[in-house]
Order: C-alpha cells, then structure tokens, then sequence
C-alpha cells in the first residue's frame, strides 16, 4: 500500500453492483486529497473504469488497487454511489462504516438489515442541504445539476428539429419550444443548457419563488392560474401538494403542454412516487416528433403517465424517455463531483484521526441512521422514522 | 387528387431505400408551394413518417398519397433524398426525370444505367454552388449544416464530462476543449455548437480564408505550422493536398490533437477516399474517455484511422464514432431544408408549364447528366467525365 505511514483510517470502494451505474465515489485527485487527512484508499480493480478513470490513474494518485475481499476485509469506511445490495451485507466486517445513498427515506428494512449487520449507516441523501458547512457534501445538488444538464442534451439528440433557430438561404428553422416543469436544481440545469443550445425555454414549478429563479435565466415562467402559496417545504424542496390540488395541476400542465416541442420533467420525491404532472392525455395533446425526457421516471410511476424507467418509447408519433439515470451518463464529472461530496462527509466524521459520531453536531444527527458509536449515534428506528418526504427538484 | 386543375407536372416522391436514411425529399409546406406553380405532388404511403411527417400532413397540404406503383405510373418527376436503386431503374417510366444525389462523380455505372433508361438525371450534388441563383437549391449546405449541429451534440452526448465549465460547491469542473477539423459548413456550424454548449473550441482548415471565419465564431484557429496557401480549390471547397502535403498535416494533426477532450473531423470529398487527418498513432495520443467524431467515414476509409461507418467504437478508451449519417439524424429540419432545396431546382426547370433543358443556363448545364431533352441534355459520358473533387467540408 502506498498510502502515508501515518494513515489511521481506510476508506475502500468497490464497483458499484448495478449495470445501470457508471459513476464511481472515488476519483484519483480525491485519494490525493484524502492521503493529506491521513486516511488511506483502498479501490477495487477496475471500479473506475466506466467512469473514464484507470486502475493506474488511482495507483499514480497513492491509493492501492486491489481485489473484492481484501477491500472488504480491510476498510474500516466503504463509500458508495448507491449501496451495498443486501446480500454484500453479511460480507462486510461487523463495525464498518457505510457512507453512500442509502434509501432510508423508503426502505427501512435496508436500514434495518444494516443495524443488524452492525454496520454505521452515513445516509448522504438525509444531507441537511441548508447548512452552508454542508454544502460540499450535498452529492443530490451535484447529481441533479448533472442530470439536468444531460436531459438537455438527450432532449436535444432525440428530437428531430434544431434547437436554436437557423436561417439558410432554403428558409428559416424556428427555435425548438422546451418546456421544463419542475426547476429545482436539474430543472435550472435544464433551463440553462437548453437556452445555451438556442431554443425558447418556458419553466413550471410549484415553488413561488422559482419564477425569479427561472426568469433570472431567461427562460419564461409558466404562468398555470393555480395558487399553491405555500409550495415551498423543508430544506428548499417543494412541498407535496395534496392531491386536490395535484389534479388541478396535472390539468393545467396537459393544457399548456401541447404547444411545446419537448417537455423536460424533473419532479422527483426522495424514496417515494414522483407527482404525475403529465397524464396520457396530455402526452396525447403534443405533436408527432415532439420529445418527453422524465428523469423522475421510477417503477412507482414518473411525472409523465407512461414513461418507462430507462426506455425510450414512442406514443402517436411522440418520442418519451424514461431517463432516471441522467447522472450517470456523464459518469466522469458525476463521479468527480460525488467523490468531492462523500470524501467530505467522510472528513467530517473525522475527529482526532479516528471516526466519530457527536451527538449535538447538526450533520452528525442527520446523516447517521445507524451506529452504536459511544458518541451517540441514533438507532435506526428513530432516524429512519423521521420523514422528511418533497418533491427533490 | 387533390391538387389544381391547372397541374401540368406531378412530382412524385418514394420511401428511400437505405435504412440509414430518415429524410424525406418533399415536406407538407412544399407541397403547397409547388401547388402554386402548378405542380402536383404524389407521395407513397408512409415516405415522411420518419421525418416526423404523417400521410394526413401531405394530404392536408394537398398531396395526394398513395401506392408505389401509382406514383412510378403517374410521375413525370421523381425527387430522392440519395437516388433510386438500380433494381428501381427498370420500373420507372422512360423519359421521367430524376432529381437526386446520384453520385454522379464516383458512379459511373449508375449514371450509364440512368442513361440507359431513358432516365433524365439531375444530380444534385454537381450544383454550381458559387451562383447565387442556386444558393436556395444548395443541398450539401444545408445538409451539412444540419450534420455540423448534430456532430457537436453528439459528441457532447458521449462525452462522460461536461462541455460548459460548472463551478459547484463541489468544485470547478473545467469546459471540454473541443477541435474541429474541416471549417467548412459543417465545420462551421459543429463549431457554433459546440460553442453554444460552453466549450472551448479550436479548429483548422487547409484554406487561409477559414482562419477569418473560424475567428469570427470566437474559436481559435489551429496553427499547424504549415503553409498550404493555395489550399482554396474551386467552387469554395478546399483542393485536393498532394501526398507529401497530406503525411505533413496528419502529423501535425497527430501532434496538436493530444490535448482534446473532443475532435470532429468533417473534410469530406464527394465521392472519393476522404483525406485522412488522424491516424492510429494520433488517436493513441487521446487520453481515455476523449471522444472522435468523424463525418466523413466511410467504407473507403474517414479522416480518423479505425472509424466506422455507423458505428461507435473505443480504442484504448478512446470513444470514436464513425457517423456519416448525421444529417438524418435530425430528420425533420433536414428534410424541411432538403425539400426547399429540391422543389427549388425542379421549379427551376419549369419553363411555360413543362419541363425543359437551356442549352445556355449554368445552373441547368451542371446539373444534368443524363437526358434527350432537344433542347440539349449532355449525355452522360461528357458529364460524368469532368471531376471536380475536393474537400467538401
């Protein structure tokens, strides 16, 4: 191992067990990075390779490359994009720390099966975002910004007309109309990079004061006559609205959809089912040619009634993509983004050159849903219990 | 049928054969505008639904549509987007016209087949572009300004990082440094693109005048070093370099490439072996995860060593695309243009309600290869026999 003799603690990954995941939780400058905190890094061969990141560039960087096992056997802190599947669960030694997205929103027989494996669970997705001192490590706003920007492109690859006007001597193209509903931080992303391309962008959310947000861009705002004051929820998220006023919405949206060339939707609910915010009718309403990108799109349902996780389908004519796995496929700045977040949620639990839990430390109380620390870390019952359920946008 | 009363002309349009091809060579709005000057358009069934153009589109605009051997029957004029198989040769009508891409410079076989059919070909590709009275009929322009965006977004789609810098409280993620290769149209617009999305751009051409041109984008010009001055060829595309010429840019290509995240290359020579501009050794210089583009491959060989014709391949973690399909990847604008640009030239040789040959036109004196018409058709041998091979790029 390369890693420097005064190294106390080592953090391993492993490739990340889903096909669908290209992004890696570690990249080469961060074991770099986390060699000066004296924590040693300790990759799986080959973990980084979708990403576009080498077994040698990690070796160059001062971390070892090595086999599953011997991760397995010695890291005291596995980093994850996802989470270990179930069955990895048993394999990993009792008291290692597990920092990755952990699904305790939805899946409290995971957090479970965690606790009983004694393992401390370090939950990024319980991220308060609102603290500034947990800015860097806020991996949902880094992997949305992603999304947001790749659903642009798709959008813009899939569709059959230009995005921004073109005037030739054999006419002019007009500009695509891009619709994005939902403009939290894909939706802004969104926004952004489909106005870079030259298209008109208009943008829907149920959040008041996303119109500056949205306006500030140069997009327009879409204006529904719906008054949901209070959409704005904890932690900067929108609120789930009830389903009243979800039927009011849904109506609205299918209305206003049907002059738009695409449709970018980026409503998603941490652990739960995204709001469906364009019905089959609505869709029905676009024209043949025109494109849908749902990146809520989830077994339980997306925002867009007939989108498929992953897939691209076509109804009368119009091209739906069920793209929740955006981020992904800009794996290389999504993993160097993400490996930045985790590093510094693992040097926050840093204390003293060992890991730690304080019990009055706002991330600390967050984050941990599983743990026996002495420090006071929370069973899982309780942290898991505490639902903190809005639309992530 | 539907159209006037006055049609003297029908103009028939078929589905292409090549399942690489998604365009269309007549659009709904043409169909009114040919309406006007008294041409009747027939469509087979389904021929634009890949463009994003239903049959009730067509009819609506007055078209009528039908079988493909009603419109072999009834059409004095057939329009292609490439040209129509040779097994097509033999059922289509004597003395019907055909206006096409019809590889007039490399096929000779074909245009004796042509002949032999007693078919008038009108070879779109022969356009004296530098008239300005065929500026509207310009279908290599605007097909490859079409192909130029969608090389760029196509890149950026494969690209595992972002074009745009992004400064996060994740950190800084650096713009993607893109070379374009080949300022022409194509060129010109991949590099307008690629701008748009935030990328730092560099690009070089063989003709001087690209310098200004690829300045005035706000993209830096590629100094290779060399003096090709007389780089400039006929009618605006770049001359053909002789082989000592050639092996000096390619190494000097291989050299300055090694620091891009993306190269596109779109030197193209119509009907002949594209130039080469990056070899294998070239290639090998790219770190892995860069991304090569190249519009000109082919089954002759494209400006990248190792790329293949509609297909993405990696080399040593190279991604390389081998996409001379561009244009119909984006069907719908480039049929719109392709159709402006064919209805253009058919209208051009409506004379007093039919269709005829002047001896004395530029226009019709380029185009022609083969045709009886009295008033003076070349044959196809005269034509056919004076290359004019360049880059088109």
């Amino acid at each position: 191992m390369s890693g420097p003799e005064q190294s106390q603690i080592t953090f391993g990954v492993l490739n990340e067990t889903s096909h669908d995941e290209s992004r890696v939780a570690l990249t080469p400058d961060i074991v770099t990075r986390l060699a000066r905190q004296g924590i040693t890094c300790l990759m799986e061969s080959c973990a980084g390779v979708r990403a576009g990141f080498r077994d040698e560039d990690y070796q160059r960087a001062g971390a070892a490359v090595t086999d599953r096992n011997t991760v397995l056997s010695k890291s005291q802190v596995l980093g994850f994009v996802n989470r270990p599947d179930t069955s990895l669960l048993s394999r990993i030694q009792n008291k290692t720390w597990i920092i990755g997205m952990l699904g305790s929103f939805s899946d409290q027989d995971y957090i479970k099966a965690l606790d009983e494996a004694g393992l401390t669970g370090i939950a990024m997705e319980r991220l308060p975002r609102q603290l500034s001192s947990a800015q860097s490590m806020d991996e949902m706003t880094s992997q949305n910004s992603v999304m947001g920007y790749k659903a642009a492109l798709v959008a813009a690859d899939a569709y059959g007309s230009f995005f921004p006007m073109m005037t030739t001597a054999a006419g002019t193209i007009r500009p695509a109309k891009v619709l994005v509903l939902g403009a939290g931080i894909a939706g802004l992303q969104a926004i952004g990079t489909a106005k870079r391309l030259g298209a008109v962008v208009t943008a829907y959310d149920v959040r008041p004061a996303s119109r500056q947000e949205v306006e500030s861009l140069g997009a327009k705002f879409l204006d529904l006559g719906l008054d949901f004051s209070k959409g704005q929820g904890e932690g900067g998220y929108a609120r789930q609205l009830n389903s009243q006023e979800q039927a009011q919405q849904q109506a609205a949206v299918d209305a206003k959809a049907a002059g738009f060339d695409v449709v970018i939707t980026t409503a998603k609910v941490p652990g739960g089912k995204p709001p469906r915010l364009l019905s089959a009718k609505g869709v029905a309403n676009l024209h043949p040619g025109a494109v849908v990108v749902d990146c809520a799109a989830s077994d339980l349902g997306g925002n867009v009634e007939g989108s498929q996780v992953g897939t691209t389908t076509t109804h009368e004519g119009v091209i739906m993509i069920g793209a929740p796995y955006l981020a992904s496929g800009v794996a290389t700045t999504a993993s160097s983004l993400l490996a930045r977040n985790v590093a510094d949620v693992l040097v926050h639990f840093v204390r003293n050159g060992a890991l730690s839990i304080k019990a009055d430390d706002g991330i600390d109380q967050a984050l941990v849903v599983t743990g026996t620390a002495e420090s006071g870390a929370r069973g899982s019952t309780d942290a898991a219990s505490s639902e903190k359920k809005g639309h992530q946008q």
